[in-house]
């Protein structure tokens, strides 16, 4: 017998109430059309006969088949009658995108809210909401937005606000993460925080959990979930409105009591989570814990760019506790042989080899130092950007290619962590779009790429001591 | 009479050796050409008679007029040669882009090194370098990359690192930075950073200076000159190998010894200058000195985009310092009037009206919030880089286009401290495209532009502590 969570993640038949053409539902509606849902959709409109292409009924009740799964988009007056049509109709879940409950701070919103969680208790149905984009979930076609990756992944994503939900599939996705299934719950009068991390917990479609959370509804409960799940899988966490100004923000965002912001930082780490300290930082610690592979220590090499962009990454890794050991003398004659002339190959570790960049020779030099036995144990290819401003559009696109074509090639053939760093730089028209699609494909591939040393360091570190901490952990217990 | 560094600035006619095609000087000389350098340029190649269109000479003594400046970019050991024939032909000033000195580590690179300064000195040959990309001053049509501005501004930029220093220009003048000049000096075997800060607090047309330094040459003449300058002009430090693993680095870039961290915090602290943690942060901080009008608190109002968003922004503001005060219902009720229907519009702040950006009402509002008088001292418009997900490339552009004509008018109109901040998501193609546009056209009209709060609030707190620091020191000078 599912639960009506395991129905929300795959329903065989939705409707979506408030579905006319120019309503919110009706983009919702497109964005489900357009993730390819493979059960019925039903729209719902008052004035409309047909949406999207779709027959359009009147009221929920109208519907001849069953429906497993409402997405309300109706005005919030008009939500305890959907309610109740949800019941009559043996719906068990709904998810509220409507607004204007307690996040509007009037008593009236909050009234509404405390009203709908008491109606949809006493009828048996479960809310996700309200104020919130619902789920996500490319398996069963299920999406809140539009260029949200189709494919599924391991990622699961408790967000409790809309737009950051949105933000993190997209931006995530972008750089090669792929989700089981992420819920934005927003107000959370129902289904909370802590019910979606038991979820999670026992999900096995699920192997990390990025969560997003503003405030807790149940205190004891979340913390008891996310110390349970933290113990299964790594959960990263973002606390919003984590100072004071802030918890006032999210109150009038999600009416969410927020809380200070050093007694996170201790829940957090008592419950065995990795605080993120942003949604930059979230996307920069999915990218680590579902595409790096496992450094086996702190050593790292750094390979290709020159001068100032070396100093500066030296100083990002070794800040971030990373130490980068000397070239082997064997190791430093090997390079320089597989080069004609190795005027400008400076093969200290940062290793400046830019001027070979757009040859053939970049990958066999990037090959041949990540796959040194014993040298390091991470490899970070970065590349001169700034050779867009020397080079013709063609010449630095081809220069990309063999960065791109060096850091795949090994990445497929050598089982080892290796990723790119790519210095982001906002400028022209014609490097942007060569450096994206550098990155895309990358990502693509299942290789980690960041935009800044900085960035990629910190959340590599965040990666390692997660390990650390959980290998220290098993041997206490071997030991106890 | 012109000193050594005013003709480096302003010469009349200039050699570049080693401009054969395929050469670095080659290069060199097509960046002049394509920044219209408006004096005699000749290029010094042995195998042609003829580059870029330019007659060439096979040696400096060839050349039949007077030469003021001369670029070297031959190989390291026919240095010596050149800067003798310099002195022989009344140059008295050369930047060597030449590479393979003291930067190499080898001893016969260091003992290259000592022998050209002494060289030069006896002669009368001042020189900047080796190892750097040497002078770029748009006003005399002088640069040593492409894609750099080529209208001249009033920031000054003393820079160790060639890389660093095409970065800079190029990264902040995206963001409309303009230079008055800058100079890449890499190991600094004569003109050293001590003597280019001396020039710029003597620069006319100079009145902000941005630095990136690997390592000092005469620590005393260092601080001295860096003191000096920060009592005239604001002065925006980056330290480039401020770890033990990044001096190390440093010293295999441009040979420089690099110093301790906290050394250098003290010391830049004592001087009066304003650290900067990156590159990236030295861009925010030149955006911010350069544009933003100071504003007289530390009161700052968020407007455009919703929810989680707005949440993160005052976590971030309130972290740097900044308070965010209530809308006083006065301004509530007078914004509500330029809506026909206020549902959406959220009047806390953050203030949440991105359901507004698409409309001729965004102006409306941000002008009433902008100018309405006591409220804050820093308006930041943020706005819904995510709706791009949703809404049809046209849709999402006249949408943007919307925020620009809101910003840019307000600017113009109102002179109050105003900021734009993208929330800048590196997605799918025709997005960034148009985000590119907004962010271009509000740089070129002269508003402080950011890519993220927390690097948007950080910048804006090291500009009031920056003021605030005058001030109390020319009160406590005028009180005693």
């Amino acid at each position: 017998m599912p639960t009506p969570l395991d129905q929300l993640f795959n329903p065989a038949s939705l409707a979506v109430a408030g579905a006319s053409p120019g309503k919110p539902g009706y983009l919702l509606l497109d964005s489900l059309l357009n993730a390819r849902f493979k059960g019925q959709i039903y729209p719902i409109s008052r004035s409309c006969s047909d949406v999207s292409g779709l027959k359009a009924y009147a009221s929920l009740k109208d519907i001849p088949g069953t429906v497993d799964y409402v997405i309300c988009c109706v005005p919030a007056p008009q939500v305890p009658q959907l309610i109740r049509d949800c019941a009559a109709k043996g719906v068990k879940v709904m998810t509220l995108f409507t607004a204007g409950f307690s996040e509007s701070g009037t008593e009236q919103g909050k009234e509404l809210e405390a009203e709908i969680a008491r109606l949809a208790r006493s009828c048996g149905v479960r809310l996700i909401g309200p104020n919130c984009m619902g789920i996500y979930c490319p398996k069963a076609g299920l999406s809140f937005s539009y260029h949200l990756p189709t494919e599924s992944g391991r990622v699961g994503l408790v967000c409790q606000s809309g737009g950051s939900s949105v933000y993190t599939v997209q931006a995530s996705g972008y750089r090669g993460v792929r989700f089981s299934k992420a819920v934005s719950y927003g107000n959370a009068c129902d289904i909370n925080e802590g019910e979606l991390l038991e979820y999670f917990a026992r999900d096995t479609e699920t192997d990390i959990v990025a969560v997003y959370i503003e405030g807790v509804k149940d205190g004891r409960r979340f913390f008891r979930a996310l110390s349970d799940l933290s113990r299964k899988k790594p959960v990263l966490v973002v606390k919003g409105g984590h100072t004071r100004a802030g918890a006032q923000a999210a109150a009038s965002h999600t009416g969410a009591l927020a809380g200070s912001d050093r007694l996170w930082d201790d829940l957090l780490e008592q419950a065995g989570a990795i605080r993120a300290h942003s949604l930059e930082d979230l996307v920069d610690l999915l990218v680590t814990f579902s595409l790096l592979r496992l450094p086996r220590g702190r050593k790292v090499g750094i390979y290709g760019s020159a001068g100032g962009a070396s100093v500066l990454a030296t100083d990002d890794w070794a800040q971030a506790g990373f130490e980068l050991p000397r070239v082997p003398d064997q190791l430093k004659e090997e390079a320089s042989a597989l080069v004609s002339n190795d005027a400008g190959l400076i093969l200290h570790n940062p290793m400046d080899f830019s001027m070979f960049a757009y040859t053939e020779t970049f990958y066999g030099l990037v090959r041949s130092l990540v796959s040194a036995d014993g040298f390091v144990d991470l490899s970070v290819v970065h590349m001169p950007t700034g050779h867009g401003a020397w080079l013709p559009p063609a010449a630095f696109e081809a220069m990309m290619e063999s960065v791109r074509d060096a850091v795949i090639r090994t990445h497929r053939e050598i089982n080892r962590p290796l990723v790119l760093v790519m210095h982001y730089l906002v400028t022209e028209w014609h490097w942007q779009k060569t450096l994206d699609k550098l990155q895309r494909r990358c990502s693509e591939a299942g290789v980690p790429v960041y935009y800044s040393m900085a960035s990629a360091a910190n959340a590599i570190d965040r990666f390692l001591r997660y390990y650390e901490r959980r290998q220290a952990t098993a041997a206490q217990a071997k030991g106890g």
